[in-house]
């Protein structure tokens, strides 16, 4: 119980409720469980070229010939490239930062992958970088540090749209989200 | 009860506890309330110009010097007037239409307070036309149709920009609301 509750969502009655369904249930199902565990840990690595998780190096999104090189996203967390993949809108390559500029939390630009981000800009042929850290306040600061990093390189640097959520209404939207979404307007073509 | 529990949000167990605080509450509350709600409707109208609830006819806003008189802003309920002032980045004038069209429910344009902004247009003198409605299929349907109707007035037409929420994370959103963010992207200024 006491490891399990280390775990992110789990307190201590789910801890708890684990530990004893792991008493009860088959031998082979916990061996199993185990074994994954370790399996994870010894089979996933970071790929060396955009820092996302991958069982084989570089990864799949890197060695893809279909994917557009001329443009990379960079995102702060692994799971973050899940979520874009998701959109089915973007068919560049990635760049994960494994987390954001926080002084609070004394995470630094040197404590992320941004030293590699410059080496790939500067090994040429990028056209455009999406900076797509969340729109917080470490994100907002990363995102900054990284255009100025990345200037003179003839570079198109953008950020993701603030606006209203899609199908969202503008009675529960903040007044900063709203602020960003008059300011932001699209004009609608002709 | 009866009566109480047709208004929105109140369901018959709220229905009963406010009648229940009438039956033992003061005379003179009950009697202050009755007037209240009397005054509510014989005082409160719609400006004849921006269709915005007011006691002053027209509106607070429509007579207001200080406001820029070439940009309106449509928006669906006079409570996303409020939400709009909420952000203080918006000084232009406003229209509301009163609902959106919404086939389901049998509200067509004609419903709606359109020709009247139609009219407002070709008054002239109007630069830009900021289309707020809902991020909704009848908000969308709705700004659709009012870009149509408005074309050709020399206008600049806007919607309001789709993306993340201010404070996000990516991981939250949703994939069509990533798709905008990512679509209506952002150039950063070098």
């Amino acid at each position: 119980m006491d490891t399990l509750s280390k775990m992110p969502g789990l307190g201590r009655k789910s801890a708890s409720r684990l530990a004893y369904y792991l008493l009860k249930v088959d031998q082979s199902f916990a061996r199993g469980l185990a074994a994954d565990i370790l399996d994870l840990k010894e089979k996933v690595k970071s790929c060396p070229l955009c820092g996302n998780y991958t069982e084989e190096v570089p990864c799949a999104i890197c060695t893809d010939p279909e994917r557009d090189r001329k443009t990379i996203c960079v995102v702060e967390e692994p799971k973050d490239v899940h979520s874009i993949e998701a959109t089915r809108q973007f068919f560049g390559l990635y760049h994960v930062l494994m987390g954001a500029i926080s002084p609070i939390d004394g995470i630094g630009p040197d404590d992320l992958r941004i030293a590699q981000l410059c080496q790939r800009v500067r090994e040429g042929g990028i056209v455009e970088v999406i900076i797509a850290t969340n729109p917080t306040m470490e994100g907002d600061t990363t995102a900054l540090f990284l255009s100025q990093r990345l200037q003179g390189n003839q570079l198109k640097i953008s950020r993701l749209a603030l606006g209203l959520p899609v199908g969202g209404d503008l009675e529960y939207a903040d007044r900063y989200t709203l602020a960003k979404a008059l300011a932001g307007r699209q004009q609608i073509e002709e």
